[in-house]
């Protein structure tokens, strides 16, 4: 009896396919869902796997979703483009939106994508590798739910803010990395919470304020923000610049608009493409040679550059195909015969 | 005999003018340096103010620094303009391309001002502040030299890369933030060797790599970044935003470009500005009231927002004057008369 499966990249799409549509989730918008999901079962980034498929249906179940959304770019100025999501994933209004983004990054040498009313799909890695491919530096943020007290304080007000960032390389995947600006993802206190560990220090504190090792004081107190005042300033900047900036909710106004619905998190999305190609000042080939004497210099030393697991990993799954444990892939399979 | 003299802004403005142009800076390139050193001085953020001249007239001797430097704007797109600073300090160089940023962003809702072959001048904050003024949020970024090993590495190939933040606010300062992706400023471990004070650990290791409290060892080792491999990738994403992608050096070819002039760093610097009136989507008013909603909160439980400090000490010096050491004070006189 074998206790993982062995499935092709197309196989996992398909299984979480099934499952989002039969719940109701229209077919464009559970196509990107599903393959990022995918990708990341794929890259071994678990946490935003499959796994992520029964949330998912919380969130579609969410009295504010829209299952049907249908976004469409709007023109804001030559460098910036809006879209909508209108309460459907973030993930379709990205894919819909990169098609503008891409075009006018390239004419303007940068250009802003702002996603508004979107709920979180996954990781914002898969985003950022697919403006890399076209040869752009991607920076990505959003807010979420206010779980996170800022530096010197107790109460949750921020969110967990990711931060994600890509420069395309030539011969090598990106550089891509892609952050909380909490100190531990909140699905990995969870975690903790659920196999009875204590959480290291320094992940959060009880509901008096107090630093405390146990995961679920921490999830009903507040998280902390990694790198001390300077991550929690780094988190309030994603809060300005994903929110207020571009007319999306603040992780505090988000978390109300949830309602104790356990959704993922309705926010708005900012997309930064950058043109090296225009940017550069003529020096491309001097310039890419200078980025890559940097990525030698870390990794020559021992140091991993971010996300280098993860491509460690897709490789893998390229020649042995993506296993999932068959304990997940039956609990799947179930969801996608219910 | 009274240890501190009381000046106002404009003599501290002039005492610097008097060091700056004796040692051959022009009056354009002096002129912003003197008022970012003053305004350092009147915040009470003592490091980049006075003191540091002497520091100055070392990058002035740099045998590629211009004294004469007289940059001037091009456009490169409706929403980048470039400005080379020629190798002198970048100050003037963003003066002059803020005249052409603003209008952009306005425009736009997104500019990038690319300053190219600049050596650097001093906290970027003022920069910030000067576009908050005009109602945009800003972000800046600059490499540095390299004294910074990476996360799970020893040996330096990342600068101190500083990171500023400003967002605009109506009866308030600007919501600021002006750090270091180091652990600490490089200032600060030379003066704890000055002093024979041991530095926190954390801070940097020796040059076999191993941690240590010893700031003459960290110096001739490496600083490492705050906050682990996040901070380290977001030192790494400064690099390549404010080095490669606008056509700079890194901080390794910066500090190679030195050629143990010790000098101030010669860099390029990215200033991005955002217009939260035309990204805001019609929802001017709201979207103020949700980030000041956010201020608030993290205020309201006791947490400092960042700047508060130099903000109290501006209104003090505002009304009582500024108050320099009678030592600095001193010494500054000498070089003015030199």
């Amino acid at each position: 009896m074998c206790d993982e499966v062995v499935l092709s990249l197309e196989e996992v799409i398909d299984l979480s396919m099934k499952v989002l549509t039969l719940n109701g989730l229209s077919h464009a918008q559970a196509q990107p869902l599903a393959r990022a999901m995918a990708l990341a079962e794929r890259d071994d980034c678990r946490s935003h796997g499959l796994q992520r498929l029964p949330g998912c249906l919380d969130t579609i179940s969410h009295p504010r979703f829209n299952r049907n959304a249908d976004p469409k770019p709007e023109e804001v100025s030559a460098a910036v483009t809006r879209i909508d999501a209108d309460f459907g994933y973030s993930l379709l209004a990205f894919e819909r939106g990169l098609e503008v983004l891409v075009p006018k990054a390239k004419a303007m040498g940068v250009s802003i994508l702002a996603i508004n009313n979107c709920f979180h799909s996954t990781a914002l890695w898969p985003e950022v590798e697919a403006i890399t491919a076209h040869g752009l530096a991607a920076l990505i943020m959003n807010p979420s739910h206010s779980w996170v007290a800022p530096a010197g304080g107790s109460t949750p007000v921020l969110g967990t803010n990711p931060i994600a960032f890509g420069w395309p390389r030539k011969d090598h995947p990106p550089y891509v990395f892609d952050f909380a600006t909490s100190a531990a993802a909140r699905a990995e206190i969870a975690r903790h919470r659920k196999e009875n560990q204590p959480i290291p220090m320094g992940w959060g504190v009880d509901s008096e304020g107090r630093p405390t090792t146990d995961p679920a004081a921490v999830l009903s107190g507040a998280m902390l923000t990694f790198g001390g005042h300077k991550g929690s300033a780094l988190a309030t900047m994603v809060e300005l610049l994903a929110g207020p900036l571009i007319g999306g909710l603040t992780s505090m106004q988000s978390m109300a608009f949830d309602a104790d619905a356990k959704a993922a998190p309705c926010h708005a999305e900012l997309v930064i493409a950058f043109d090296p190609a225009l940017l550069g000042g003529g020096n491309i080939e001097s310039n890419h040679e200078a980025a890559e004497a940097l990525f030698a210099a870390i990794a020559g030393q021992g140091a991993r550059l971010p996300s280098e697991r993860r491509f460690l990993a897709r490789q893998r799954s390229e020649s042995e195909g993506i296993k999932v444990s068959r304990e997940l892939y039956d609990r799947i399979v179930l969801l996608a015969n219910a």
